[in-house]
């Protein structure tokens, strides 16, 4: 390579960075003319061959077809594994504010799924019974009443009702709300751990690089009250094997809960109509004011 | 934001990166430690946002989908306006050889394409009557008998066949082979400038960017020769309107050639059997040798 070669890829690089020059919306323009000097910069930096790029066209094309309109989305999928979701989901909950943390939201939210009553069981095939409770605040300890828990979790299969079709409409979802003392209570079964979807592009990069699909035990959660910040988190099983090496970076040690073991002769079985033995957890949610 | 959620931002990025230290491919490796400091650098450096980040995976998905198996390819598209695919180019093709240059290679090529006899007219329906031709050398100056080349443009209406089922198959493409004294002769009819397509995320980018989709008019080839390294370029239309402000960035002076008018009664038009006015347009390939 010499000197005469290098000026012409810098001067492709300015020309594209300045085509972009003229787009209306400031915002944008700042977003595309960054864009595109770091991608610019990284294909110089690695000398990117034509076979490689070639691959690489070839590898988000199929994660693009990969993606359909009900559950699968290899995009954000892909957006885990290189922990960039992790990275925006900081970047937007930078704040001083003692609040419960966020984390990734995943892509195997479905909206619209049933309202649950207070402790209603949204396990709708047997397993191991858990109960998960404990009240929604403010950051100044107030309880907040009325808040919304939309949750959700994979059946013991380790697939998410959706995505697996066998499961019943609604199978481990369901939007909770907190009595008027700021209280939930969900009854569901203990999540397990389960292997993010490897039939795809993004298994083949895991593959390639020598990584595990595995997401440590986890339950969802998306959470509303007025006038405060929706929080999208997940609360994590303390004893998960892969709690220190998930997949998608998602774990944050404020999440981890202990599931503990009780008998089905516990008081709490007998008021929440448990009948055999669970485990029970508790959190604390802590939701950040808006303005 | 405070120095705390800095500092967990950039734990994020190294364990991101670090999480692909044991790929097994050193090359790989190389390649994707550095894409995901890349982006992530990208995403701190203009405080991505989720709705921005959402709206990225909204592009990228939709993209993916607008792709068909046959000539529609629009991550190709989107590298080649965001500036990447000649970037890529330049970086492939650095030599302190005298050949000529290479450009993109578009999204259009069709493999397979009908073999074509000297000055056969690889235009079915007819049109504005052009002959290109001149010789395939190497760097020495020798010509090279037999020397495929694989060339494909666009019909009068700016669309391709293939793209444009109403044209029938092979129109306007085909393998043209250099004679014994390393002459080719292509008969067709002076190429148009078009506009890429606009009706996918590509279009809606370089809408939202006050770019204009058009390139200007050009012949693409790919030429291939035993002993030579394979060149892919185009010959462009010299006084094409276009000609400063392709969309694609591809244009390299070197690669500009006038088509003169000349009169059906002129003796080329009766050695190639023209039968009316035409256009005439000469260029010289070299090819580099491999090894
Ligand atoms: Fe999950
Ligand atoms: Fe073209």
């Amino acid at each position: 390579m010499n000197n005469l070669d290098l000026s012409s890829e810098r001067e492709i690089t300015a020309r594209a960075i300045n085509s972009f020059a003229h787009t209306h919306d400031a915002r944008l323009r700042f977003l595309l003319q960054t864009l595109v000097g770091h991608l610019h910069q990284f294909a110089s930096e690695v000398e990117l061959s034509e076979a490689e790029w070639l691959q690489a066209i070839q590898f988000l094309t199929a994660t693009g077809q990969k993606c359909d309109d009900v559950v699968r989305q290899e995009f954000i999928l892909l957006s885990d594994v290189l922990g960039l979701s992790m990275l925006v989901d900081a970047i937007e909950h930078r704040s001083g504010v003692e609040a419960t943390q966020s984390t990734v939201f995943g892509p195997f939210y479905i909206a619209g799924m049933p309202e649950r009553k207070y402790a209603e069981n949204m396990a709708l095939i047997p397993g191991s019974a858990s109960l998960i409770t404990g009240y929604v605040r403010d950051a100044a300890g107030n309880p907040l009443p009325g808040a919304i828990l939309d949750v959700w979790q994979t059946a013991e299969n380790g697939q998410y009702s959706g995505q697996d079709v066998a499961q019943p409409h609604g199978n481990l979802r369901g939007r909770y709300r907190t009595d008027e003392q700021g209280r939930y209570a969900i009854r569901s079964v203990v999540p397990v751990s389960y292997p993010i979807p490897t039939d795809g592009p993004v298994g083949d990069l895991l593959q390639a690089s020598g990584r595990h699909p595995w997401r440590p035990a986890h339950l969802h959660f998306m959470l509303d009250a007025p006038g405060h910040r929706r929080l999208v988190t997940h609360l994590f099983n303390d004893d998960d094997p892969y709690i220190d090496s998930d997949a998608v970076f998602g774990v944050k040690d404020s999440l981890r809960v202990v599931y503990e073991p009780r008998f089905a002769s516990d008081p709490l079985a007998e008021q929440f109509d448990i009948g055999t033995d669970f485990h029970i957890a508790t959190f604390d949610f802590v939701l950040e004011a808006t303005a």
